[in-house]
């Protein structure tokens, strides 16, 4: 049913200038929070920071310094920064606007890219999904998220207990970790998705109802929504490791491998879900019609088998005077054991045929 | 139903010598309307012209000239206009037939657009489509309309009011700004769009009838009127911005790749919407036959309770000379009472087996 | 039912040596007739010459010349003009085997182009498919035809009558303008197709029968060989476009873009068309089954209220000695009032579950 | 039911070292025949060989030389050819492995060709492919066929009677020609295969029964092989004409493109009898749908006249001491008279309702 | 219904930094089995070792080395022989994840080979994926498998009888065979599964069942699971042919576009199951409402015969005083006449409209 959320908030855009900063998307937080994250191999420093101004010395520093703004509504911060990273408008715009499918754009002197964090939505229990957009330059990322909460929490323990090459390598290997960090969050989402296909599959044998009917279309929905989101990441990363761009190194392209590795496998099991999801459709049309016409078979044979019964009883309820088999002593067994032997030739029959 | 008027518009043309310039489609005004708006970054002048030969002193100037023009059954003033700016005829006749599918060509000395722009059509309740062409120079645009009334009006404020970049920039700017403001309308046309498939979808769970299904499939043909403008875009604007013709600046290239995304972002959720529909097409069709599965199994399950005990009556209403029940004292009672009985046993098998 | 008609037309050459000349087809028609024009910007001769040796003199002259051959069964004549043109072999084979697919190929010395003139078959009601295929060199152009009458009356009009750009350019403009002759026709085709499913469509709502279906699929078959004659029109065009050859102008090249924008347009018709038939069909299958459950449930609702009543009728049919309601002064009346009651009260419950 | 007996052929050799000369297929035919004609335009012999030995001869002669070999189960044959005119171990592996698909492989010294040559089965009543492998040097083709008959007669006779250019042309020619006579065999094919076709269509029209379903499935899976074998072919064809090995002349290149052109034909016929097959599959569906719909109509009509009808005869049949009717003197006509009046309304309705 | 196994088993892996080594999957087998075997044309060894580090001193050597490992649970083994043989870290990664899909990556100084080896499941009744890593370098071959147990025993063989050109031929040729051996095996499943087929097929069409559907579906799952296996191989067969590295020379490569064959072949075979499994799908909907349409025109025509006789009865035993026929000598025995007659009349009709 919210398939037109998404379109209802760009149409509010429409007819302004493009570049105009305007915050699309549903206002997710309070507070703005800006992080700052500043490592070299053998330093490291995070602190949060009030003000944007603050995170603008560390632009100059040959560290690497990652910057990451929770909550896109206050439009200054974003715009500030634009002006300090000489942003184009138009990326700013794209930050703000919470409804661009993932891609990444190249701009000479940085990269642009934008990604989907996916997660379960606790509330209206489908999945929903969180604009993750990311500015890459030589020596800094500056990561923007609709709401404070993300994937990254493990990026950040890695960062500050200087452990892994993280520290060592540059900025671009910062972006992919990540990158790395949402895709191999798509497995979290993608293994509850899979139980709940299973889960239906087992409801769908032991007891289908039309509710099942609708359960399956939104489970399909959401697949489409799913694919959706993930399905342009392959052109992403492939963009990414096809870069001329010195942004990205060799070493760090063979990473980027690596999560495109994983995006396809997870193309690919979003596919088997699809291919899951139809064959439950077609299992649950049919075991409606079975049920129906199982339902359908008992009536009607208990109805055809009385049928002839009830005629034998009409012939002996007529008036006519001169009925012979009346006036017989045993006329009434007679007839009666006549129906039985009837009802039961017809239940023979009937078994035999394997309709019953 | 309108499946063919296209057609026969075109078919109208056929035979005759290409060039040949006759107005193709519903004249849907009476009076032309031609409008002059003439730029720099420091003067402006907007005004709105009789006679087509008052624009051509513009031509030479350095300044940016954007000459638009409301109905195209003047033939007169759109072949003045032609040998004026040197347009081949065939561009002519493209412009007057608004049969055309979106298009860009490239003509060495301009660029030639085809666009659709779309609204909701009040008096017959389904998509409208207006043609709008446009002819890209280094210093002027000229835009042709089917009729008044277009999706322009704030980009001539925003011209008017030199707010933005766009009294800086060229003709390519403005072209841009106009194919942009065509493609923002469309999230509009996809917001009622969407609107329209969530009351649908309601309805359908409330209560779907055979009118249901007309809408559904009216709903299916908007959907591929809709797509059929739109998707062409995405090949026209890919081709603006890979064309070698230096009218268009890479400063305008970046825009244009942010009208891509957008097209792209349409195209995505058009599909979307198809897939809902098609959704609801299922729907429909298993809530139907539920439904009439619902009606056959009560009257059946009634028909089957009766027929056993009419049957009982029956025997009963048989006129045999020696039935010794029928000289009971509580005969009548019993067999009543027995009546009871089986309706009842055969209710509570119904209900086990969930047929009730 | 004509589907094997093609099939057998060219299996009866199977096993023939390549470049064989054998007329495969129907012969449609009796005489060959054979018309040349000739022109430059200032003169103009046609006539109608007997023997093909007449035409032969032209080869050599700067003017344009076109020669028209309609009836291809005298092979004869074609090969006496391939011998004088120096066509291949395997040319002069395609020219006469009518079941070739539209194509272009390019031989240095001239460029081969076979096309679909389609028409309605007033016989039998279908489409009829008539192959022309064309030569064109540096300053001549042979057509073939199967048999005489054809689309192109309006260009030799424009070629007499010296209107039009078609006098001043090359061989190559004619040949361009043939090709655009038979697919402006195709238009006049779609409309009556179209208008062919408007009226289904109404037949559809109004009266669907099992004519209808048949009728559809007819439908659907003449949609498929529509598309089988006009969809290698777009690689032919394109080919045209792109060839390297110097027969054709950039000044036509021009042109040919234009024809190749109405075959898209063509093929996007044809599109809407079959997604237009194929919603018939759904239309029609579940009309069908409305219908069909119509009659099922009126009916069945009939039987399910009579069965009730007719229990009540056989139970005071029984013949028990003791049953104090026969003997009452009203019980009939009662019985009946009780009978008029349970039949308003099922109707009352049919109703409100909008069965009725 | 036979979609097993390939795979079955195959995995009988899973394990082996590549290269292992195994005859995969069935033996087909009891000795192994081998011909060889010789060639130039002048000279011509044609003669059967006891032993492959008496060819190597003609290997080093400059005239063109053809060796066909019906029977592939005779090994060592085949391997002393291989040994002889220095071919690949994996060719000689293909050409014994009848489950090849058609295929075209450039060996720089030879290209290898194998195609599938099909008739009707007359036994089993299906189709039947035979396979046929090709080798083309500069002066020489050898050809290994699975048994005796082939469709080369044609090209035979046109050898020995010097008539056509293929006496004058190379070895490459030989290789079209022999391609040509299979691919001209797949109309003769498709002709037997439309007339089935035809007659089904009409039988489905007539007469549709279980038994029809049936054999518009066998001939699905018919198509489906069918095009197993001739799709692969486009590339094949497609792979010599744009080889640059100089084995492949121009002036036989512009025969391959007619051979071309025939696989696309054949490729199109296909579609079209594939869509026919669809077609014919839904009529059936919805034609067992309608007689079914027909029966239960009529049924169910008959048994809703007569059920208000014995509700009338109930009412009398009651027992009731006060039942004033019953003892009018015309009581009995007018009830009769009642129902027939019931009966004659209720046909009106239903003929009325367009149910009858 | 194991649809979420492998997802499940990935998604513990989410956030842990790239190149971490954990054994992701199932735990086969409780000892890891090391095989070295060590060959030239001339010499031949074969020992299973306890440690790994007895392996490295082959590494140097100009033999061509296979180290085989069976069992991936012990990360250390897989470590130190990554140390020794500079293995990048995410390879490692690879070898370990079992979830991998098959692909392959050249690292310029070796290339990484991943395969999907399946048999089946002799427990649970499926198909069992087993993940074979193969490194590939100069003059060895390290093969990584999940348990003890492969396909690859025909291969030990040759290499010890010193059979075949495999003992020539170098590490790249070592590999064609081991990739050969799993394509070859391949085979072997698909002849399985098309005899599961054919007896699916002749159970469908003796004795169809609820039982049925869903082993139509669990095979189509099967197939899913089939082909998800087995496609990536084309490209990744494909990207070893045109892979610019030494380490495949040109004799290997022919070899190569063999097996390329092959895997094709195997993808031409899963769609003609594919198909013939939808057929299946098909014929069984139908023969399910067949049957069902069976049982309700039987028993509706009992019905429809009886009923009219009922009424018979129903007139004959209304209490009218005045009937004439009651007190007729043979009235009852003129009406059971008369009923006969009708039901015979009602018989001879159905019959004559083929619905008995």
């Amino acid at each position: 049913m919210k398939i037109n959320r998404k379109t209802k908030k760009h149409s509010k855009k429409a007819g302004l200038p493009p570049g105009t900063l305007v915050h699309v998307g549903e206002k997710k937080t309070e507070k703005v929070r800006i992080t700052l994250i500043d490592y070299t191999e053998q330093d490291f420093q995070e602190k949060t920071v009030d003000n944007i101004e603050e995170c603008f010395p560390f632009k100059a520093t040959p560290t690497v310094t990652w910057i990451n703004i929770d909550g896109l509504h206050h439009v200054e911060t974003i715009e500030k920064l634009g002006k300090e990273f000489e942003l184009h408008p138009l990326i700013l715009e794209d930050i703000l606007n919470t409804t661009q499918r993932p891609k990444c754009e190249d701009f000479d002197k940085y990269i642009f890219i934008v990604l989907k964090m996916l997660s379960h939505d606790e509330v209206e229990g489908g999945l929903k999904a969180e604009q993750v957009s990311m500015v890459l330059n030589r020596n800094f990322v500056i990561s923007f998220q609709e709401e404070v909460g993300d994937v990254f929490e493990q990026i950040r323990d890695r960062l500050r207990k200087s452990k892994g090459r993280i520290r060592r390598m540059g900025a671009d290997y910062l972006a992919y970790a990540l990158i790395d960090a949402v895709v191999d969050n798509y497995f979290v989402i993608l293994e509850k998705f899979g139980e709940k296909i299973e889960s239906m599959q087992e409801q769908l044998v032991a007891d289908p109802s039309e509710k099942t009917l609708q359960q399956i279309h939104s489970l399909k929905r959401e697949m489409i929504f799913l694919r959706k989101s993930i399905w342009p990441l392959r052109e992403l990363i492939n963009g990414l490791q096809r870069t001329e761009s010195a942004l990205v190194t060799d070493a760090t392209n063979i990473y980027l491998r690596d999560v495109y590795d994983h995006t396809i496998q997870i193309i690919d099991t979003i596919e088997s879900f699809r291919d899951a999801v139809s064959g439950m459709l077609d299992i649950y049309l049919s075991s409606i019609s079975n049920r129906m016409n199982a339902v359908m078979k008992v009536l009607t044979i208990i109805a055809t088998i009385f049928i002839p019964l009830t005629f034998i009883a009409g012939i002996y309820g007529m008036n006519f005077k001169y009925m012979p088999e009346l006036e017989l002593r045993w006329g009434y067994a007679v007839a009666l054991a006549v129906m039985v032997v009837v009802a039961i030739l017809m239940l023979i029959y009937f078994r035999r045929k394997k309709w019953l």
